[in-house]
């Protein structure tokens, strides 16, 4: 049986992402057939086998072999002194940056169908050199179409704008950009299983502009650029009153609710799907997802680390994969 | 034994307000002692009664008696025809309008504890020549000061502002603003029962501005704002990250989150307190509750409408009149 294969980063080895990733792929015969390949430097991963008392029974990967499932290694060395739990520094940072780097390169290559990347720090990222705000960002300079997107059973949001000031986010609300987006999302969405999928647009402004009364953006930029999308076939609507459009998407497997801002659509999902959620960049060649946390810095160390998002990351990706997207 | 005068209003005859009310009142003796006193058209109530079978067994109201519980009807006349249920009508806007002002005036003169609207239409009130947004809107030109929130034991919002575009809602996210607003909701906050509350500010921006690298609000503006208001002995914290602080906070009965935005506290607020949620304008001499529901134009007369919002509203005015606010 071919399988998938599934690339796996820690994320900055300071942080909770070895933890929940070593936790994850110990149960590999659990997860869905696939070759999980962690790319990480291997001492940091045996020591964290060691303090977790897991094994990960892995071995060395070799991208010809397409049959095999289980748990392989890509080693990508790291900093040569064991990282301090919560402690940002440019070796960690280094270390995360290459890790990333290679898997990507290997899903670009179509060697990997997926990519699932534990939580770096964008602080450590900076101090090494690599001014990325993060995965998303890393990926949106290669692809400008990728999308970011908020996946669980009971709420599914994508993101028109992510990490920039609300002022600016505002502005950029503009018919021809969120046509483009309409377009990107919904070509990435013919891939994933669980499909066909409505979008379900949010309004800007209050009660989504209230005819113009609470603001133009709907009528002059987000209703145009609804039209000219149906008129594709896009199958989308709105623009809805941001303040309930979340509600009737609530539990509706195949509503994808699309969010203008970050935290129009962050909110909503931290509330109603804080433990489940994962984190998905649509509009690549290949899926990526990751844990809808942070490194952890505060808790990194202390083998408490909740491996649920994880896990949640990585089926979703195995799925994601299964239908060839 | 004194009781608090509470006054209600039914809201557009056309819409579900006056069925809503009627069910409310007619369980008057399971409601907390109070006069409840209806500002209406009797024959707009009486059609009620007779279409739901219930009645309020109400009185006159003479102000001077402050001892009686019970419902009483002040007579406010509305329009001679029975109104159309679901349709916007000058007339019905401005009866709602007159009965809301009948029932402000004896709250500024001393006379009502508290206000308790049911939903009007602003359309309808626009047609009778009158541009208010709503209830809210016409109590925040008498008192500058006011300020719109939204109760449940689950979650607590107040909002910075409300009816206005984003766009403008963002740029007035000042510090001076912010201070006064903290003041008044502080000050009006002394009085109600179940506290001392604190305030948890939200973030402008994602991630509450990172440190300035996703926006400068929290640094110019919020930042010290809050750090004034501390300094003057208010309880207030932040600014917290837009996407998890309504987390920190449901559940906890002694906090109130201070959104800078409409949607930014109504998102959440709707999905954890949809049905339970009651909307209170704070900062005004006397209380003001209404549910947080429209006029139901589309199921309006049909008998199915759920007073479960208003009744909470009604409850929630006699609980904040009980300690004299």
């Amino acid at each position: 049986m071919i399988v998938p294969a599934i690339g796996v980063t820690a994320g900055d080895p300071a942080g909770v992402g070895p933890e929940v990733t070593v936790r994850t792929l110990a149960r590999a015969s659990a997860l869905p057939p696939a070759a999980y390949v962690l790319f990480a430097d291997p001492r940091v991963i045996k020591a964290e086998e060691e303090r977790l008392g897991l094994s990960l029974e892995s071995r060395g990967w070799r991208p010809d072999i397409r049959d095999e499932a289980g748990v392989f290694l890509m080693a990508v060395p790291g900093p040569a002194a064991p990282a301090a739990p919560g402690r940002v520094t440019a070796e960690n940072g280094e270390a995360s940056f290459r890790a990333f780097e290679a898997a990507v390169t290997e899903a670009r290559a179509g060697r990997l169908e997926a990519v699932v990347t534990a939580p770096i720090s964008k602080a450590a990222w900076a101090l090494a050199g690599h001014p990325f705000r993060g995965h998303t960002e890393y990926l949106a300079r290669l692809y400008p179409g990728a999308v970011m997107a908020f996946w669980s059973d009971r709420l599914k949001v994508a993101l028109l704008s992510h990490h920039r000031p609300l002022r600016e986010a505002v502005a950029a609300v503009r018919g021809d950009t969120l046509l483009e987006f309409f377009r990107s999302l919904h070509r990435s969405l013919a891939k994933v299983p669980g499909g066909p999928f409505r979008l379900l647009t949010a309004g800007l402004n209050p009660h989504a502009g209230e005819d113009g009364l609470l603001g133009r953006e709907e009528t002059d930029e987000i209703r145009p650029a609804i039209e000219s999308a149906a008129s594709e076939g896009i199958p989308v609507t709105g623009p809805f009153p941001p303040d309930t459009v979340f509600m009737k998407a609530l539990g509706r497997s195949d509503i994808v609710v699309v969010a203008l801002y970050h935290d129009q659509g962050l909110i909503p999902f931290k509330l109603e799907a804080f433990a489940s959620g994962v984190n998905v960049t649509l509009g690549l060649p290949f899926v990526r997802t990751s844990p809808d946390h942070g490194t952890g810095f505060d808790i990194s160390g202390l083998g408490i680390a909740d491996a649920g998002s994880m896990e949640k990351a990585v089926r979703l990706a195995a799925a994601f994969s299964a239908t060839g997207s």
